[in-house]
């Protein structure tokens, strides 16, 4: 399985006028170790330089549980290796710990962030990974938006906007479906970790599903974007106090805030029979509270890894939300809707949440489709579950 | 300068269910570390947990020269740390190395990409960094764009699109500049490292600029986009055979496939005394090619950190170019422009290629501005010429 081609023939460039290694021109220098290379076969070698190093490891989010890792070996000049030959098509992020320090794999320049993590990324072509492959075909467009939001007292929220192929060429409306993330999430998350543009391109290209816009918004009602853009409101800093993410206010600013103007500024289809929600983990519980409490907006629900929980727990309170339930599923029921899917793994942490809501729903004879998968409380699942729940909207 | 705060409580959040440390639970854990931290009086600490390493150090595009660094000192609890008081505001990358290993700061969420490498990024504030802040009123937005570009045989290639604040509110067209990155770069380099968007909405807010387009392509004519994005065209990998960027089919495909699309596409001004460009490096070098070749389609030019040079390198030609600027200057001057113009800094590699284009168009009376700064061939020079020249349009 090693390559002959491990380390390639280091090039350095000679600069304009033979003025060498400026900032500039070492920007080219050929980056010697190749990591992560992917084998004709699937197996995938990850590598580093680290000549003085005496332990090196990688966690990647094909390994079961976190914290988990295997070690690479220290081989020819400096450079340590591992081959994992099993892994399945997918789209995988993984890190190496360097004698302690966490750092991305330097040879990597696609990087991307996790809450509050960096991380490194590929893709493993095949099959499986088929609806995150870059479409061969015209790609939809990303907007990063800045919207006014009263609601939140904010002036300025950033949202990210995926228009559907062609778009721009008629002037066709389009239905809407707004992708909410989890806790710890922000506005990039649907793109960066979800590829939700990559999904949606393939999925309208093969006619699976109808052209649609999706509306991913940031979804912590104390941030006005990610919060390194702007700074002040750090995911996890404050999460010790109650948790801004149950206090409902996001979801108020979606219905007041956010739907208004993508109404008023995009092609849009407007009525319920053309708005979806649907949500992981926290964004999950958020769509429960759109149903229970927006019952007119909305004719698509899909609720992912997400239930009704027993305790009172990051602000959530478990209490409050089942008493919503009972006192408004009803008017859900009267004010009819096309669709409430359920989706949830068989090892998320979260699963005996979704079957003590599913107790609750059974017991007001509440419709909904239930998706039991494999998988815990991953973006692998959640992306799985993109695919499957956008092609039964709008048909 | 030591902050008593260096090390802060690490908070373990319990999940729900009190299932513990599951993979998305344990994201929220705090990092125990801050770095950088910035000081009310503009000092920047930096710090690192390397409980075992022998050397830590720091390389930031603040020093002076490719490959300088400063050692870390290490401190309590295995954290290193250095702190930097002579900085002036401004957007800042920095990478760590740790026993040998290049590593973005793992305490910093903040990475952005410069060609091959990662790197972490700050902003220092003050009035110096005051163009590349958030700006507090109405933002423009960013537009992640595929287009056909059948002048190189690309059925799609990625571009990012800035529309001013408030571009959506009304019917109003407006003028465009198309805004060309350097070699190694691509479509995400002005906005990443450029900041071209938080530099626009600032001079649009302030009134020295007028509310325009700025369109930034990918100049690599082997790219049908970043190269993670797209594999297959790795900016270093082809960098021994004759340079692509060099060729002028980049050039002839900005006016053959993208003009046209985003004049159809956008609400935008038509005719050149609404259209400019501008570029660094290499993108000055196809600056200059566009106003030869193509000098009815601009008005102003803008030519940052590149001049003529006098040996043929990076399959540039230089006799070749000599030739067409002696051959078509007429043709310019006749045309007409509202500005040609010049910009470099006097430390940079190129300063000499610049002088040596000035003498050939003074040669030919030709009329141009000439801007000279200090500084190198670095992105902090690249911005300041950014909020110069975008005041200077459409007047």
């Amino acid at each position: 399985m090693k390559s002959k081609h491990i380390i390639k023939k280091a090039f350095l460039l000679v600069g304009f006028f033979g003025v060498l290694i400026t900032s500039a021109s070492a920007q080219f220098q050929q980056d010697p170790v190749v990591s992560p290379e992917i084998h004709e076969d699937g197996a995938v070698t990850f590598r580093i330089m680290a000549a003085t190093a005496d332990s090196v490891k990688i966690s990647g989010s094909w390994m079961q549980g976190w914290g988990a890792s295997e070690h690479l070996e220290k081989g020819e000049e400096g450079v340590w290796e591992l081959t994992i030959s099993d892994l399945k098509p997918d789209y995988y992020i993984y890190s190496y710990n360097v004698d302690g320090v966490r750092t991305i794999d330097p040879h990597n320049p696609w990087v991307i962030r996790d809450v509050r993590n960096t991380f490194s990324a590929f893709i493993l072509p095949g099959e499986g990974s088929k609806n995150v492959q870059l479409s061969g075909q015209k790609k939809g467009t990303i907007e990063e938006v800045w919207y006014s939001s009263p609601t939140l007292n904010m002036d300025q929220r950033r949202m990210k906007v995926y228009l559907p192929p062609n778009y721009n060429e008629s002037d066709q409306d389009y239905p809407v479906v707004y992708l909410l993330h989890g806790g710890g999430g922000d506005e990039n998350a649907w793109t960066e970790l979800g590829f939700a543009n990559r999904i949606m391109d393939n999925l309208i290209h093969s006619g699976e599903a109808e052209s649609m816009i999706v509306v991913m918004t940031n979804g912590n009602p104390n941030q006005s974007s990610a919060w390194h853009v702007t700074p002040g409101h750090e995911p996890a800093r404050e999460s010790n106090s109650p948790n801004p993410m149950a206090n409902e206010r996001f979801e108020e600013s979606l219905v007041a805030d956010v739907i208004p103007y993508i109404e008023e500024n995009y092609q849009v289809k407007t009525g319920k029979e053309y708005r979806a929600v649907t949500g992981l983990s926290m964004g999950g519980w958020q769509t429960q509270k759109l149903a229970l409490k927006h019952p007119d907006m909305f004719d698509y629900y899909g609720v992912m890894s997400m239930g009704i929980i027993e305790e009172t727990q990051f602000g959530m309170d478990a209490r409050a939300h089942l008493e919503l339930t009972n006192q408004n599923i009803g008017d859900l029921q009267e004010s009819g809707y096309e669709l409430y899917w359920i989706a949830c793994g068989t090892d998320d942490f979260l699963f005996e949440s979704v079957n003590n809501m599913r107790e609750v729903l059974d017991s007001h004879d509440f419709d909904y489709v239930y998706r039991e998968s494999g998988g815990g409380h991953t973006w692998d699942i959640w992306r799985m579950y993109l695919s499957e729940f956008t092609p039964m909207l709008f048909q």
